[in-house]
């Protein structure tokens, strides 16, 4: 037999990781520490459940929202973490005022977690909660915004709601990441997926929403309940425009007046193209530009705000 | 505001780990420090495929078939490592001998990882190849081996192949964890998921067989192709049982005069109840028992092994 490797004593990861602060059992931690052990049923069997807020100009947006789908998709999937909401609330705003970030990216996991025999019984494992801010990211980059996204709608299925829950927030990303390469060989941007009925599903990361002779619409069915979603039929509401949640059809979607996705990695961003076919004058539309300029504005609105105080270097004392 | 916790300088993992040796980035490390960073879109985005081959007796069986399931699974994700074959064999080699472990559950993953600016865009990734061995575990413990597995039926659908390709073999699991806690409900000990046309596929890392009149059959659609299953077929072929894979329904199931279910994880189990329903006689039927008999015979042939040769102390030298 060969020689053998002898063990390291500790894992040194060449990797390098973006700016921000983790929170991981107690401790908070740069990015390049914030690491899970490769057994986590969160990472195995992508069993986990997440949501994403964003903080902007230093406070964070609709935080309440998140933290509700995220404690009903920890019930749904029959987990459970020590902290209320009250506590990841503080988790959180330890995170982001750790790492200064005035605009940043915050995520919040539960994972299932391992128990210490790596039993195969998930009602064995200990659940998990880990949470980090990054530099907030959007799907558009600048270039992007300005011009409007070209989208790609490919014949995917989005993983239907009688295989997995869409409304409960999850890692399940191949059939999302398999659109994204189907649209750069076509030298779209990004994708949209269908449902399971043909329809128009979202996309990597993003809902969808078609205005035509007045009427905004957005997929129902199959699609994840975004809070920027919401925030549309909020603003939509208040700007007297008609909003509505349906079936769509692709069709429907290349004909458009005008077309945006929604996330919280990003807001509204404008779609110009669909299929290599200009939407509307193939520039970005009034109505989504108005819709972009209430959404950020509603930033400002207290009752969608939770302001962070950032530290100066004294006021750091030791934790937990 | 409140005063706010200092960083950590390392991150503490209070959580306990299976002995055993994992692979990251040239190093080899003892399971409690195998751990990939949060960012990874293998867990942030479950963008991921993976192998598991096992060392029955201080051998690798069928190493060959699953290299090769794995490597065509990059290929279709658009993945590729700097190993080829012979060096991930080097490294699953390394990692079993390094571990002592005679009986050995050994998986190799590759990640679509991160980008230094954590771009959305998976193409600017660095692939991640990780490998573990660890002590050998089955579906089935050893009372469920003598009595018979427990099933329960569900309704849930197996995340059909329009949305993931199941035999790129992936952790996308919720419908599966979801199968577990509904046959939980059900004081059964796992659970068979649905194709979308309301066939059988397959349940929580088990492929399904049944026997009927002398004729054995498997779900051919919307499964993975397990290399265990395949042992099946190649068993049934020496020992002239017919043996098929074709569409199965669950009345099919519950009428069948013998079940059982095959997996890397513990091999070829045998269930005696559907629904609580007794399968046959409600005990491990004979064809069960010659079958799972001439499976770890299997073990014992040259072609399908690969020795290892355990170290002593002083033969473990510096790695790469």
């Amino acid at each position: 037999m060969h020689n053998l490797p002898k063990l390291s004593e500790e894992y040194i990861d060449p990797n390098t990781y973006p700016p921000g602060v983790a929170f991981m059992d107690g401790q908070y931690l740069t990015m390049d520490k914030a690491k899970i052990s490769v057994l986590d049923y969160g990472f195995l069997h992508s069993d986990a459940t997440y949501d994403v807020v964003h903080v902007w100009k230093g406070a964070f947006f609709r935080l309440e929202d998140h933290l509700n789908r995220f404690f009903r998709g920890m019930d749904m999937l029959h987990m459970s973490i020590s902290c209320d909401k009250a506590q990841v609330t503080e988790i959180l705003y330890n995170c982001v005022a750790l790492s200064g970030l005035q605009n940043s990216y915050v995520e919040f996991i539960c994972t299932r977690g391992t128990s210490p025999d790596f039993s195969r019984d998930p009602r064995d494992a200990i659940n998990r909660f880990i949470a980090f801010a990054i530099p907030f990211g959007s799907v558009a980059n600048e270039k992007q915004m300005q011009r409007g996204l070209h989208i790609a709608i490919t014949d995917i299925v989005r993983i239907p709601p009688p295989s997995v829950d869409p409304t409960i927030k999850n890692y399940h990303w191949l059939d999302l990441v398999k659109g994204l390469y189907t649209a750069y060989d076509q030298e779209a941007d990004t994708a949209i997926l269908l449902d399971s009925n043909g329809n128009i599903a979202e996309g990597p990361g993003f809902n969808i929403f078609v205005a035509k002779d007045g009427l905004v619409s957005t997929p129902e069915f199959g699609v994840l309940k975004g809070i920027t979603r919401q925030s549309i039929f909020d603003l939509c509401k208040e700007m007297q425009i008609e909003c509505v949640a349906r079936d769509i059809t692709p069709n429907e979607l290349k004909a458009a007046d005008e077309l945006f996705i929604t996330s919280t990695a990003g807001g509204v961003m404008p779609v110009t193209k669909i299929n290599d076919k200009p939407i509307g004058l193939g520039s970005v539309g009034s109505l989504s530009k108005r819709i972009n300029e209430a959404y950020w504005q509603m930033h400002g609105q207290d009752k969608n705000r939770m302001a962070i105080d950032y530290p100066t270097k004294s006021e750091v004392v030791d934790g937990c």
